[in-house]
């Protein structure tokens, strides 16, 4: 086997062997293979695709990679929920609480934010004293103990994706469907949980930005799961506008706790819900009642008891913003549009993201939106305010947000898009 | 500039820019792009394509990565030939003398060989004391006092090819025409010639397999030197069959000193002095007449000087090879084919190629031809001779040679391909 041979295959068209994709895979992981070689294959499997068997081995290689988890000791059944990315996209915060106290055991290994969109660790980490890093025993023994828990992936967890997206990263290579699909899969399949709800979320803040390419995306990854025995189910979602009524770090947790203690934008609430239901659905909970968990506190209980068996305080006081700059309607009438690209890169440009996985982030900084989509304004209401801690970034986050939103004349007739698109199982 | 945003562009089918391709090709000579990154650019321009001003442009910064030579002190015309790479193509050895004999001045910049096809540098290197590297005073010197030299190319010159040439080597890239033609044209236009003429060969053993793909790349690299200012001609020669009766380093020289002693085979004079009239006429000197150069002598005399002031000895015995094997006809018949590719892989096995650029090569080895396509031949007379200084290395040739000939009953009619298909200026 060499490794020339393999990107001609795909280079030319042809269909990767099962044979090839296990060398190449494992090859690449221990150094056989260069980086140079590996980014002209991931150029040829973007300009040329693989199919279905190719996609699946492509996966089954990358689980091989590393070490596989275990939940099999737990008393509860698992369920674990995995979102594609998206501006304001708090939900684990309040959904993996929600679901283990209606009875499943959620595991959430999370990531952190790059580009425009947030990361569920940043967000957790503006909590003071919560730790993202565990060990798989400490992993376990807060999973055990309360039923959720959020952490960071441990490195053993198939260590060729871990190479392969940080190459796909500044390569130019990371809009593969088939790449992201077994990236995102190989991960969840190696963590070994028994039940998968994705929600891949679709319009300018995503990374998929038509229907079709989230339809492909979502029914790759489910036919990826089901072949692998975990129940997968897909929803997609829409991100055109961001989700509630902040981007942020600590302004997305403040949000999430309004969410867990009953209140919450109508659209995170209703969102939070529908996936419940799927995760409970496919953990084989079909009694469980999430409505009733979030309205009468069981859901915050797990939620306090999550945070602090990771060393969060759960009652003390969020970092605010030390400076803030609120942007006014411009005219009267409905607001008709709210980009969540351009909303997502102003909370970035502001502090809340980061450029280089390295970067630190600002746990303060963020955008907060006053209307919503259908909503009528008033000439010179607040229309949001940025927060950040260094002032001197808010001419580079008022350029991002210019475009960002649309004032029609009062009376404009408006149809607000559903949270849910579609569903795919 | 960024280069994932040079990397997009191409990978979504667009124009790169004139300053994005100045910018790449600048960043990646001096290292501020990486391997991995270009290679995933080189496969993403395999595969989409680059227009002529992109090509135009791509080679254009690549001569402006290192320095250019001048042969405007010397008082002839400088003609200049590049050949794509065959099997059994010893041209530049009798043409380069043979063109200086009538004339022109014949700066022969040349190469190594790669897998299967040979470099002229290896062939000139089995005479005994003769250098292929020479400085820039030396290599002009030689070419002022003898009218001809062949010699390997300094490393100032086009420094990003080299470059990017060792990079599509190892990540399946080398096929990409504009990539191709760019780094031909971009040695040559630095080069300094005043004209040049290309042998651009076509069929198993050659790079290019179809005569769609070899007149692509023969009408852009014409339209480059063009551009550029060189008055350039291409001819679409046939490598279908090896040329001549030999393939392998001394075997070769042995054979193109038989063509400037006025002997040798009839495919191999014929091209010499197709490709001779074409670069004369190209260089102004519309009135030479090669054959006679070849018959008189004159063209022997300008290699006996060229050779010597090398360090070689013209006069030198060449290296035979310890150890021989026959392959004889396996019935009586005419020979209907001989297969460029696969004599090319069996003289590569003998030694007389290198799989690395690092390897050594055996000077002796290679295979010698008794017959060609047309001929008729005897069930168990001779057919090939492999040549080697290894012995064990007998049964890995005679297996690339297995499939390489066909034997057709007596009288089965034979039409030979013409060495010269087409011509394109």
């Amino acid at each position: 086997m060499d490794v020339i041979s393999v990107i001609r295959t795909k280079r030319d068209r042809g269909e990767l062997s099962g044979e090839q994709i296990d060398w190449v895979v494992d090859a690449y992981t221990r150094g056989g293979v260069a980086d140079e070689q590996m980014s002209s294959l991931a150029m040829a499997i973007l300009l040329n695709g693989m199919n279905r068997a190719e996609i699946a081995r492509w996966t089954a290689a990358m689980i091989a990679s590393g070490e596989r988890m275990d939940f099999s000791s737990l008393s509860r059944p698992t369920a674990d929920k995995h979102s594609t990315g998206g501006v304001g996209d708090k939900i684990t915060l309040p959904l993996a609480p929600l679901v283990a106290a209606c009875g499943a055991a959620v595991p959430q290994l999370s990531g952190r934010g790059l580009g425009h969109t947030g990361g569920t660790l940043d967000k957790l980490e503006s909590i003071p004293g919560w730790r993202a890093l565990l060990s798989n025993e400490e992993m376990l023994d807060v999973l055990d103990t309360t039923g959720a828990v959020i952490c960071a992936a441990g490195d053993g967890l198939a260590p060729a994706d871990k190479k392969l997206y940080a190459l796909r990263d500044v390569t130019g290579t990371v809009e593969a469907i088939p790449l992201i699909a077994s990236s995102i899969m190989s991960k969840k399949i190696a963590e070994g949980t028994g039940s998968l709800v994705l929600d891949v979320k679709v319009g300018s803040g995503a990374f998929m930005k038509t229907i079709e390419d989230a339809r492909e995306l979502a029914s790759t990854m489910v036919g990826l799961g089901t072949d692998h025995g975990v129940r997968t189910v897909a929803l997609l979602t829409d991100m055109a506008t961001p989700l509630g009524l902040t981007a942020g770090n600590a302004l997305e947790v403040r949000e999430s706790v309004e969410v867990l203690a009953g209140g919450g934008p109508a659209d995170v609430v209703e969102l939070t819900l529908a996936l419940a239901r799927e995760m409970l659905d496919a953990a084989g909970l079909k009694d469980a009642d999430p409505a009733k968990a979030l309205a009468d506190g069981s859901a915050m209980d797990v939620w306090r008891r999550m945070i602090a068996a990771q060393g969060g305080d759960p009652d003390a006081q969020l970092p605010t913003s030390k400076e803030q700059h609120v942007v006014k309607a411009p005219s009267s009438g409905v607001l008709t549009r709210l980009d969540a690209y351009d909303i997502g890169v102003a909370a970035w440009r502001l502090g809340a993201g980061r450029a280089r996985k390295e970067d630190p982030v600002q746990a303060a900084a963020g955008v907060e939106l006053h209307a919503r989509p259908g909503d009528t304004v008033t000439a010179g209401q607040p229309l949001l305010t940025l927060h950040t801690d260094t002032p001197d970034r808010f001419a580079y986050a008022l350029a991002a947000v210019e475009g960002a939103y649309d004032v029609a004349p009062a009376g404009t007739a408006f149809t607000a898009s559903p949270v849910v698109r579609e569903r795919i199982a």
